[in-house]
């Protein structure tokens, strides 16, 4: 923003794409008027520009006019249904990492891709114009990662199943997002017993010494294009195949994953139907097919919530128990978690076909796996931590059955909305507890559900939000 | 922006979407934070916002958090190919009129409906939302309005066909653009001899006296919702034929038109093809059936430029040349001048089949369309007020013929791009003097083209075009 009278003297008009430099950094953006708060000498940016180009008040920059990008015609042209060479794909991408188009041309090219689609040899290219354009991450031995497409509430596997497979000997650099629509991500999670952000040099210390890493992907300038992307997707929340298939296995490239197991949870208040799931499974061996990685797809039951607790707190306590084999550790994240590890261990031939599941079990049971864990959390923290001993939640609220009944379906939709009302991902310590889960009998004026809440109003909210939709939240047969 | 403390108080985050309220007036903006410019009871907002709330400095606003608009899901249905209802329509529509909706936001929905494309119902509901949400024009008598969808260089029928259909006694509130694209817009012509931004009131004052006006239509708020789409379109330079139909009929529809001329040009170097023209033809009269609209459509030759001078004043000497019957009056813009009365002559019934172009060309030829257009001029002007007697441009230089030859083709859009290099549509005296028309021969020596600018380097510029691409510009047999 820069005062009217500038603006005319320079003849820069409301709208002109102009590249503020400040030494070799510079941004692209898009000039407006503002009247009052500078003076004719001055400029406003957003805390966005002052971040990446290190400003400080006073600084001297340079303003220049810049010309509209060619890549806006290939925009148009992906819009119009066309096809888009490796070339014109890798002009976008570089064009979006330079911060030379604006959030509406970006805009532009999502609907283009989700309106028309991309062909494989398009996914391909878009996937490796986002590797080119961020940074990577060497390491050695046998890299392995997994990934879940998402959308089932409290499936915190990750921790468990890179724990096992860590102490197998697989090394996995693992990155994690943190929730975005859901109540806790696993940085989400993590992040309530360790340090969740470091930066590339600091990831490859933690791995070189434990085999593993549970931290954000999202600072680290792994193909972030990306998460431009995305962040622009979710404006209209939408999920387009080839910018989901290609965000995966960016990210995966970037770390120098070889072996990559995908997890595509699908049915009932899933993210996606049981065809869908098999469609876009397909499409991510064709993909990884491309890039000579050895990908393994699993479909698995995402119809229900897994583990007891919502929430970030809640959630690692559920990890914990399954670690260290408590006894009311939840029966479904331990199976999950072993399930995962076992077709892992297998893909990258840690154990024979059909002995996987057997081998990671061995390893959870032997204790190796908590104690990995455990030195993992220790080397993302400073030397001497411990682990936090968790403080009770300020408010809570048990929700008992009304009458004897057994449990036919929960929905892992309302069951996120309902612990973000309560205060989730942002409350550490709120969230839900599920006393009971599918085919259970519950007995009257048993637990049926505890609501956690840091504040009064939250816990308000997320029980008005409760007995509005309580029939859907929970069914009973 | 906010201070980021202020955000962090407030539980605002970069990207909330927010009401700024003062008085009755709000607008929808988004969050972001910024520092060390506002303190912590100050907001900074884009001159955009300052104007559209009329704020001075220590105002006091009130700054509320809102809920995502529920269009959005609506966007999202469109761009995976699903048909509106005619109530999905008006809710997106009211959303963007009233600031609900991003940029972002609205660039999905422009990708959506030129990906996706509109069936005629939705056309029709696009246009009614848009009529519906701005303001309108109310006259007695005949009104007609006549359009062309442009591209063709120099033509200005404007000021003259409504000069000759108001002086047979038709009425023509007239709202025109100032040029995107092209060397002038009808508004940046009439500007160099009236005043063209006039109040709702204040036109409907000057039609009453003259049958007819002249006036630029961008800040009417006549359907508004059309002009923040179209801002958008241009980012991209897309124009889905569903928007272009909405748009066109949305305007004439709101100054109460109920005969309509749609002029389309097409051919070599036009905005659309023959075959386009037709298909677009025939959609707009379908559209205007659903209207109770009459609609008469030509399709015009649209090959090359029309009339001799390419730019603001250029055009308007041009027109009053036509209008007073000069010996050098440029033929081509007269016959097509008169060939458009003629039609609207005849669709209002002022002339009987097949007679209408002979009753245009006897009310221009007896000075009546100039002494209406006049009238129309004085009324848009301060009392007194004389035609501005024009000064010459600063600079100019002849380019001459080589050697003699016939002029086989002038490209319309070269030609456009070679007057706004000249300085076009802001400087009003730049602009291109054609003195030589397809077929006509030129001897070696005489002049045939003339640029005109206000600035040496603009003329360097514009000659710098002109040299690279001379060959394209004017062709030759």
């Amino acid at each position: 923003m820069i005062h009217e009278d500038t603006a005319k003297e320079l003849s820069l008009h409301v709208g002109n794409r102009i590249k503020i430099s400040k030494g070799r950094k510079n941004v692209i953006s898009i000039i407006d008027t503002i009247d009052g708060v500078v003076n004719r000498k001055q400029i406003a940016t957003s805390d966005d520009i002052v971040k990446q180009l290190r400003l400080k008040n006073n600084d001297v920059v340079d303003v220049t006019l810049v010309k509209r990008p060619t890549s806006i015609e290939l925009i148009k042209k992906k819009l119009s249904g066309e096809r888009l060479s490796r070339e014109e794909i890798k002009e976008i991408v570089t064009d979006i990492a330079n911060n030379a188009l604006t959030e509406v041309e970006i805009a532009f090219f999502v609907s283009a891709v989700f309106a028309k689609g991309m062909t494989l040899t398009e996914t391909k290219d878009l996937t490796r114009a986002m590797v080119k354009t961020g940074k990577v991450l060497k390491l050695r031995g046998k890299i392995a990662d997994k990934h879940s497409i998402g959308g089932v509430a409290g499936n915190r596997t990750t921790p468990i199943t890179v724990s096992i497979c860590a102490a197998a000997g697989l090394i996995m650099p693992k990155t994690s997002s943190r929730a975005i629509t859901s109540a806790a991500g696993t940085a989400d999670v993590i992040e309530t017993i360790a340090n969740v952000e470091f930066s590339i040099s600091q990831i490859k210390k933690i791995v070189k010494k434990t085999n593993a890493c549970f931290v954000w992907g999202g600072a680290l300038g792994l193909a972030p294009v990306d998460d431009t992307i995305i962040k622009i997707e979710r404006v209209v929340n939408i999920d387009s195949t080839a910018q989901l298939l290609a965000s995966i296995l960016s990210k995966k490239i970037s770390v120098d994953s070889k072996y990559i197991l995908i997890d595509i949870p699908n049915g009932k208040s899933a993210k996606v139907s049981r065809v869908k799931a098999k469609k876009l499974g397909h499409a991510f061996e064709s993909l990884a097919r491309k890039f000579d990685l050895k990908v393994k797809v699993v479909l698995t039951n995402g119809s229900e919530p897994i583990g007891n607790g919502i929430g970030p707190v809640l959630e690692i306590k559920d990890v914990i128990k399954v670690l260290t084999g408590e006894a009311d550790a939840p029966k479904d994240l331990e199976d999950k978690s072993v399930f995962l590890a076992g077709q892992l261990l297998e893909l990258t031939n840690k154990a024979k076909k059909g002995k996987g599941e057997e081998l990671a079990r061995e390893i959870l049971d032997s204790g190796k796996a908590y104690q990995k864990f455990v030195e993992i959390v220790k080397a993302q923290n400073e030397p001497g931590k411990k682990f936090r001993r968790f403080v009770q939640p300020k408010f809570s609220r048990v929700i008992n059955a009304r009458n004897n009944k057994r449990v036919k379906h929960i929905d892992n939709q309302l069951i996120n909305r309902l612990a973000r009302y309560a205060g989730c991902p942002e409350d550490k310590l709120a969230g839900l507890y599920l006393h009971k889960k599918k085919d259970q009998f519950i007995v009257k004026r048993e637990p049926l559900l505890t609501i956690y809440a840091q504040s009064k109003e939250k816990l308000k909210y997320a029980l008005k939000f409760y007995k509005k939709n309580r029939k859907q939240i929970i069914e009973f047969y």
